[in-house]
């Protein structure tokens, strides 16, 4: 693999993502995705290199996905478990973020409830002078950059799943449904969606999409290749109060979990009045394309954001290829991260 | 290993175990004890493939046994936290299971509070077409297969230990004292030792051994070889009020666990008088075979329902054997369910 | 190696150690810190072998320091979460270490908040005649063995990177400063820096450092081998109840992790006194000699027991280094405990 495109230590936002580095890690992921098809699923491309899963905020999914990723690269994983850590005695972030880094950690995943928290530790590793990388796996209502670039790759390598690139989504119309507010997922989304050039749609009520939320991506997409044509390209991304208008004719649905905290923070009336304007249902998606595909970054709550019925449909749901998908992308971010440091 | 009488990809129950499936785990965990007694305890049997411990219900002793069994064959292992899943973020449990299926999770092994949870999951991995084996660790009141396993493996090789087989236990007296009608380990067990031919004698007060469980086993037993001499054999199931004719002449004593929410549910009056009435102490004992074996599946409530000093004598106790099994039959389970899905 | 001075299964106390024994843990630290800095960083020294983390005591950093020291020995690691164990359901410690010793556990490390856990276990195991070792990772207010044998290799290297041994600190004079009356890792180094032969003085609140503690090491310290010129040395302990008189030329200062809890327990008027009075500054290292170095056990409570930029000063401070050879210290120690058996 050549990786002429790539030399980040760090995966903490999509923000400045160019498409050179899309496309890296979606051919890499697809190479990885091909080890995960063999019998002998692991690869030993991280021996020896030790990966510390620091999850401030707790969740099995996304550190089993990640403990997986480095599994299958032969590195070592350490897991920290914040209910028992040096965090209830009073130690700083940054102080366990050094310790793991003095034990001879590599690279860092780091999950935390306050956005920033990741950059703060990447910065420091930084100034530390250290060659440590840093992976955010989700901070606050930032960013989850690993969950958008895991989309992605279930989107592309749909149309070529040979040679999965940034390209294949130009002009699709790509709907993002709900708590866009306090969505991190979404964040990412935008950033990468609509660096592809396709068009995002946002749907959400009111208190969940807020009108300055329009402003959210002003600068055009960049390139560093001065040769590529669509260099400088507008980014196309339209805000939506009411669901029908972002369906219509979508090639894709993504729709994002509902904290039921939403309700007693009077954001919303109920539940069954959100699945009523809000919720994603068979008899909805006959407004979009008719090959259209419904994606959900998981837990769900069915009946909810999703009807049970269309979530276990293989028709539309791509939700198990999202999972499937984020283990050969996590690979993917994990090894150009450590070869990035060379 | 020649497997011909194996073709399970999941287990659930004990209640449709055939002889044959029972020696083919007996001789296969014999040939796995033998490997731990080397000074490389390992072999590569399920390199490459992904076994979840999936524990709804937390468990340290059993989740370490499963564990170990799964490195030792070389597997790599994901340990799902519940405290800190997505269950609690409203996700339902097939939910749960379907996204570590899509993982690459190779076999499940599952402890649930609720009967039934790994039939479910089996079910809908069958449902999917999919080629993962579910491994039912506890579900509930109602089985726990791999410990009837073990025990029945430790109680064959303390007869013959190179070729443990069901038939060694026919016509054996084996008593089980405690808290049946709360016990899952019992009612695995009942369906295992009445299989062998074994007389099983169950001891308890009237609140934990209702008359109705006088029903438990009602099929003989079945075998699917027409060439076998015993198939068709009744099942020898005897339900007792007071512990003195359980214990007479037997040759094997299980007490179980007795949990302390039985006198917050007024099911026993105290733990002193519990002890006092079916309490397993050296005296008692006496009422049995001379060279009486004494079970307890762990963890134990010692001076309730077995006295300490008896616990902690070679003589009677094979507690420590049971925990030894525990390792080379999982070992055996998970490389057969692993090689019936071929 | 050559362990002609090791023949210990368990490590406990520091009380006993002989300077032979210093030695070799540090010579074997040093040779393990070698593997640490290549590419693969593992050894196959404790292949197939299982070393259980019981720490019924919860603890992320040293649980991950023992985790990785482990891995880096290739052995199989197996972590016990005191939360979701048997204890809960009325077992004995005891039963949960025999547990894990009939599961095959071939060192179990153990961290315990009752001082004498880690021993009472030890008796237990060589009771049974069993060969598994015990590793006392922090017991009560008694000892922390392997932290002050890492701050014992953070010091020599410090003077000689490649042949650290006990004697280079002869005549150093070393201030320990803090909560000594609660600090394991107070004993744990008094035992081994007055063994080297430094001078240690200590310094505290009376609250903290009661007037008995005088009496703490009586036996001088003894060697094995005669013809060594230093046995039967007389150990070097004062006690202050000021700063001023322990920093005064000192040549390291040790300071330790005041809990929280202190203020509560009448033991400490304030955190803001305790810091003018007893917290480590850079000013009142001007006391000390001009090449002083701070070193502390982690984690730490920043602008309490030391102040931030001190802290953070790679001039003064050896925190990090501490941390790092944390790892090759415990490979050391497991490795040597394991060749200790044969």
């Amino acid at each position: 693999m050549t990786n002429t495109t790539w030399n980040r230590h760090h995966v903490i936002s999509l923000a400045d993502f160019q498409p050179e580095e899309y496309d890296t890690v979606l051919q890499t992921a697809a190479s990885f995705q091909e080890v995960l098809s063999r019998r002998t699923k692991r690869v030993p491309a991280l021996q020896g290199q030790v990966i510390a899963n620091l999850f401030f905020e707790s969740s099995t999914r996304t550190r089993s996905s990640f403990e997986l990723a480095a599994k299958r690269l032969s590195a070592d994983t350490l897991n920290f478990a914040p209910g028992t850590s040096s965090l209830t005695k009073g130690e700083t972030i940054l102080d366990t973020a050094k310790t793991y880094l003095a034990m001879g950690t590599d690279i860092m995943v780091i999950r935390h409830r306050e956005a920033g928290v990741p950059l703060a530790i990447a910065n420091e590793m930084d100034r530390l002078q250290t060659r440590v990388g840093v992976f955010n796996a989700g901070d606050g209502q930032h960013e989850h950059p690993s969950q958008a670039l895991l989309d992605l790759f279930t989107l592309c390598t749909l149309i070529d799943a040979e040679k999965p690139r940034l390209s294949l989504l130009k002009g699709k119309k790509i709907a993002i449904v709900g708590d866009i507010l306090h969505s991190r997922v979404a964040r990412s989304n935008i950033w990468s969606l609509t660096a592809s050039g396709a068009e995002v749609h946002l749907a959400a009520p009111p208190t969940l999409l807020p009108k300055w939320f329009a402003d959210f991506v002003t600068e055009p997409i960049q390139s560093t290749q001065p040769s590529t044509s669509n260099s400088q390209l507008p980014r196309k991304l339209f805000l939506h109060w009411s669901l029908e208008p972002a369906l219509k004719d979508a090639d894709v649905v993504m729709t994002l979990r509902l904290q039921r905290e939403r309700m007693t923070q009077h954001l919303l009336p109920s539940l069954r009045e959100y699945h009523q304007r809000y919720g994603i249902t068979k008899e909805r998606l006959q407004l979009c394309k008719p090959d259209v595909k419904v994606m959900h970054p998981g837990p769900t709550n069915r009946g909810v954001e999703i009807s049970s019925d269309l979530m276990d449909d293989p028709q539309f749901s791509l939700i198990s290829q999202q999972v499937t998908s984020g283990v050969a992308v996590r690979m993917a971010l994990l090894y150009l991260m450590s070869t990035g440091k060379m």
